[in-house]
């Protein structure tokens, strides 16, 4: 990709190049991170869960950076902040283009995961602002409630209420492990607002995020731009067995529940490993990942063959097709297990989220924005869920990587270079400011 | 076997048959079985942990019962409880033949584990004093400390101490989960005593327990005399991956450590099974289990390949040289994994005890006192570690088992019938005279 002058065309009529002012955004990032700060051997971590002290002070820095921006501050029923600038160029009833990510965190994780994309989107507005960018619509800047679903159930809890998929009345009565509901932690720090935010109501929605792995920084590429957010079932495959005395039962007279489970376990991770070769492409690996990442055994003592074993299973691929072949394999494992060992097995399929396909238009505002802005940019898939999965359910999502060192994320030790996180706010604000433009 | 009169020969020149009170010894069982009583669905099960009133309750009725019996009671410095009839016919300064077993349970145990010995010996003596018995030993009845290990470590604690495995000091100091020490509950309960028992003193060591397992049961016999205790290995297996996302990291990206976990639990499994068909014997499944019963995943959440798995692992066999080839084998898959999948491993034997035969001369007393008592004996080995594997150490040892009901133990459903406790004290009875009459 060759370098092009900055605003190469087509970007909503700037009058100046679009400047990222990387230590603002340093800036509003480090002094967010001083909330819910944790004290970590390495690295610099925080703990921000929804509705504590910590999440409120974020909360509060961001109303305020947002007015300090000129932007109207909307909190909605579960709490996600919406902050508009609708300049003279646009049309005040045009649909909005958004882009924005999350501020709470999983306990001890990094600083960057969530509020890199809030703050970026922020910096991409002043950025536009002091660029003399005309934009023809609206753009809000957005922070989504407990995205991480560390507090309150399964994650994407916000960006779900305002795609429609999940009720404002279900996700205020969500509770924590105390038994709290999330709309007495919201009114506890005063953001249990009015109303839902209506992603439908979006022209479209981006989301700066770190890639959490290592494929950008393994080909130094500072930019990627996400083809499709990878479907997700996360399920629970529970085997019962006999628990026996470890010593007086034979061999032949054991139903292991443990030894089951094992057999599963391998079987998940062959079934990866057999779908993400068939669906290799051109030297890329496949995107099918199988996982079984919790397992519980009872009684659980050394003396004594396991009766019960509870695993926890993630299937992810971003072709829907190898989503139910990898179900249909992972069902048929254990019906084998049944006849094979005579335990019982049952399947809970908790969670079951269809791959998410960024829209062309997005991508497409995206890469030409980095283009314009002379950053390369690769096509890649996300691994993770993210609040785009939910929001391109209603309208047209994109979403952008930056490198994260060594691929790691949820925790202290989650780093990207300033520079990355400048560049990534740079090619949002371009991708932005096309959107913006018609 | 054919029934044969009482006392035909040879048991130490009673007078009269040896006649077991049945409800004596039911009335001793149900009386203890009072202490620590649990509310239980079923059944009905104890929770009597070393130091605590349940405790003290059941020494102190062992105590008044012993005394009631003319026995002479001590109580030594862990705690062990013994009461020694010396008749006049004994030379008091012979090495007593002593019997019994232990009285603490594991939680929420059964009523027979531990105090059928204890009582069914006291009821042995009861009965030898009654028959005009005369024996040249005295007889001791033995009720050993902390045999579960459930409060202070490995178990056996009482007995390892009267056999010179473990020093009075280190006993003492030993510390349940609060961090407190048996020498402070002991006191607590007042069985803080002095001195130690000391089983190379005795002439011989004979424990009646029930038998955790089907093979009685099965073959409807009442009574086994057993042949040879399991050696017994405990071990902890570790094995270090990455923790990775689970949703971001290729397949061919993972060190996943509970896969490379999941290999060697069925690695153990098939050794036990193979290592069971090598030690057949006509028709006889052979006695080599091995069984990992414990798992512990780090982190341990569905979303995260798992970057560090705990096992624990349990090898048994009454043969010294399987045990040695199970534990290599055990070893070799670790190096293999470590290769295969780039784990790393540590493995840890936490326990490790030898197979312990029992002695020919205890044999031949509970066999032939069998056939005296007109009772079916059949030869086992025992797959659990008990009192008389440590005392076989330093003396001649004898167990005998008693049928479990569906082999079930360490719950409140373990039950042996009435008849069969009798039973077995009745045989107990006789081998005790045989043992006491030279």
């Amino acid at each position: 990709m060759s370098r092009q002058e900055p605003n190469g065309g087509g970007n909503g009529a700037a009058d100046e190049p679009i400047v990222v002012d990387r230590d603002r955004l340093r800036t509003d990032i480090e002094e967010n991170a001083a909330f819910g700060a944790v004290d970590a051997d390495e690295g610099r971590g925080r703990t921000v869960l929804t509705g504590t002290e910590a999440n409120r002070r974020a909360r509060d820095r961001l109303v305020d950076r947002l007015e300090d921006a000129g932007l109207a501050v909307s909190v909605d029923a579960v709490g996600n902040v919406v902050g508009t600038w609708t300049p003279d160029s646009a049309n005040p009833d045009a649909s909005p283009v958004a882009a924005g990510s999350h501020l709470d965190s999983v306990p001890e994780g990094g600083i960057f995961d969530g509020p890199l994309g809030v703050y970026a989107a922020l910096e991409a507005v002043r950025a536009l602002q002091e660029s003399g960018c005309e934009p023809r619509r609206p753009v809000a800047v957005v922070s989504f409630t407990e995205e991480e679903g560390t507090r309150f159930g399964g994650g994407l809890l916000g960006s779900s209420v305002a795609a429609g998929q999940y009720s404002i009345a279900d996700a205020l009565a969500a509770t924590d492990d105390e038994g709290t509901t999330l709309e007495t932690v919201l009114e506890g720090i005063g953001y249990r607002g009015d109303g839902s935010v209506d992603a439908s109501e979006w022209d479209s929605f981006l989301e700066l995020h770190v890639e959490q792995d290592t494929r950008l920084e393994e080909r130094g590429v500072p930019v990627g731009v996400v083809s499709t957010i990878t479907g997700i079932v996360h399920a629970e495959a529970r085997f019962v067995g006999e628990a026996d005395h470890a010593g007086t039962t034979a061999m032949g007279d054991r139903t292991d529940a443990l030894a089951a489970a094992s057999e599963f376990v391998l079987d998940v991770e062959r079934a990866g490993r057999e779908f993400a070769i068939d669906g290799a492409d051109a030297g890329e690996p496949g995107t099918a990942v199988a996982t079984v990442g919790k397992n519980h055994v009872a009684p659980n003592a050394t003396n004594v063959v396991p009766g019960a074993v509870e695993l926890g299973v993630d299937l992810r691929d971003i072709d829907a097709e190898t989503m139910g072949a990898l179900l249909e394999r992972t069902r048929r494992c254990l019906t084998r297990l049944e006849s094979d060992r005579g335990v019982e097995t049952e399947f809970d399929v908790e969670l079951e989220v269809d791959p998410a396909p960024m829209s062309d238009r997005c991508r497409d505002a995206l890469v030409s924005g980095a283009d314009a802005a002379g950053v390369e940019s690769v096509s890649l898939h996300s691994g993770a869920a993210h609040d785009a999965m939910t929001v391109s359910r209603v309208t047209d999502a994109g979403m952008l990587f930056v490198p994260s060192e060594d691929g790691l994320s949820h925790t202290p030790l989650e780093w990207t270079d300033w520079e990355d996180c400048a560049t990534g706010a740079r090619v949002l604000a371009e991708g932005i400011a096309r959107l913006a433009a018609t």
